[in-house]
């Protein structure tokens, strides 16, 4: 095939999933790009990401739609494509509880105020939709869950979760901040690490894709590399993340969060 | 007491902390869970932060408001927090030009555009209060205030701010880019510092803030935390402004801020 | 001159400057200040910034302009000061053309939404002027403009612009993802690095202001500064574009970006 051809197919198909996911016929991204001149370099952009990226094995669509919810949460700016990119969660079969769950997670990660931004986004969304049907099938597996005390149940959580690496950061903290530990496992994993709502494996996901977001956050993008492979998440699911955040984060976060990927690899 | 006793007692002292700081019966931010089906975990966050974090001895109230308006104008996206909590800081006993002086301050450091936008969140504020009474009490004590040359104004300022760490930055300039370091002693040093609105105190605890919440400036709030250790601030003005701001810039941001006071702490 | 005599003359010269990049006889960031009681601060700032800043030898005005759009547009946050340097970019002599590739060039170093952010922004300030005349001169030279197939259009564009620094970065992703690789030479290369519309030396100073805005990106910096240095660009233009963007960034963003200058400079 040629290069003419190539695109032309690559274009084909990201315009179809993007007209899915948008849920129209006419996608809001190609008439911005095609208002400022553009139009051609939109349908290029939409066959790369939408025609190519999004079409890899390795990280199915639903999987893609939650880090990129996680991801744009965490850049705290990016309101307007989240809430195109939670409509399209849903879409692809996420349910409105993973999308909550995702974006409180991040609050661990980004702080409230890019939780409270994104959660305006998913309010103004669920608002405009019909009713859910209440989730159906059985909730997350969360074995700490029935613990009663906060402290222990975080304990058992993050000892799960991050093993030893949050063992260290917790050891870290003794002499100067211990208060920081304890909130770090009564509100971190006592609290968000309880709730049912998205499996363990999809929260270190989408935890992973918020560090990869906010750049700053590589020690903790290590222990959360850490996590997501403890919690059964395959290396593929490292990669193809942060292959598919180079789109939404830039390439700088995403060549980073490999070179991070790679010393936590080389490590088990 | 049980952890459910517990936690009824959080969000009871909690509530009454938010209520009074936004001056309000029913806070926006519960409404905001309620509506998207997570009244339980709004609750649960008032608690942990409003009835446990802001109680907290070591960083009074009006100060913790401070350090989180300079960190919500550092990040840049959090104008509707920042209004919110601009308006909490007058509440709690800040005064208007406290307000106006930390949102000047972080422009030095998180860039003009952050702080144009924190700007226009306090006019709005401002326009919705009743006039206030012009300041009442002595200035803020600016010792080089005097110093005519702007220049040896900075050079003063930075001096007894930053002490020898200030000192090694404009050295490491001098080869590279002296103007930048002509620029750091006249502006902010020159400029900001001289401003009395602010005790050198409040000054340096919102720049620590800055710098935590923007997770880049890693070398400079090195010197800041030095600096505040300067100007009369202690190591627990230090942990407190930290842990705090967990909450709004996220756990990572923390973290990373706390090893970094770490190796302040250790070689003074 | 006294110093009351070089601040007078200061705001004068950035008042004029900043009337002209602005269209308006009264910019609207003095009555931002003015109306937070601040109207001196707020003619401090335009005689430091527009006064004495822009006015530095060795980076034109059209060059500052498009260094700020680039800035503004990797911060993410910034929609409403990046309305008006863009703006202010074409009343100084920057076609439309500019702007856009300069917006487009940013999506591979911040990520999409960024870049969709600031072409809502340029959008509207399109739609706000008279049509502009198709742009006249040569498009910028873009020798590698004509090889047919993508991968090898951008290997060619990655080895011309980055040297061995890009052939670096792809080595090291040979063994863990080899397709981020291959993203960034189809896309970041193959794409918009063949684009005319921006001279290869502007395209590599807008990259270098995006990598200095994000913070999070100091390996890139590095490689696009020596991108600059190789497409023609000099030390000063990469001296000068840290110093400017320390007023929109902070200071602590433009210090870090020098220490990634020093170390390129030297192995040169």
């Amino acid at each position: 095939m040629s290069e003419a051809q190539d695109r032309s197919a690559s274009f084909a198909q990201g315009l179809d999933l993007i007209q899915r996911l948008g849920g129209a016929e006419r996608p809001a991204v190609l008439d911005l790009f095609a208002s400022i001149g553009e139009a051609e370099f939109g349908e290029q952009c939409v066959g790369f990401i939408y025609g190519d990226v999004y079409h890899r094995p390795g990280l199915p669509l639903p999987e893609r739609q939650l880090v990129t919810v996680a991801a744009l949460t965490a850049l705290g700016y990016a309101g307007s494509q989240l809430g195109f990119h939670a409509k399209a969660a849903l879409t692809v079969g996420c349910d409105r509880r993973q999308l909550v769950e995702t974006v409180i997670q991040v609050s661990s990660f980004a702080g409230f105020p890019a939780t409270l931004n994104a959660l305006a986004e998913l309010k103004t969304l669920f608002e405009s939709l019909p009713a859910e049907a209440p989730p159906s099938g059985a909730p997350a597996d969360v074995p700490w869950a029935g613990i009663e005390d906060r402290y222990e149940r975080g304990l058992a959580a993050m000892k799960a979760v991050d093993g030893e690496a949050g063992e260290k950061v917790v050891a870290a903290l003794a002499d100067i901040a211990p208060d920081l530990a304890t909130s770090i496992i009564e509100f971190t994993f006592g609290e968000l690490y309880t709730r049912p709502g998205l499996s363990l494996r999809h929260r270190e996901i989408v935890t992973v894709a918020a560090c990869v977001a906010l750049g700053t956050a590589l020690p903790q993008l290590k222990v959360h590399i850490h996590g997501l492979l403890n919690v059964g998440g395959s290396e593929q699911d490292v990669i193809e993340t942060i292959l598919h955040l180079a789109f939404y984060c830039g390439f700088p976060a995403a060549l980073n969060a490999i070179a991070a990927a790679r010393e936590v690899f080389a490590q088990r």
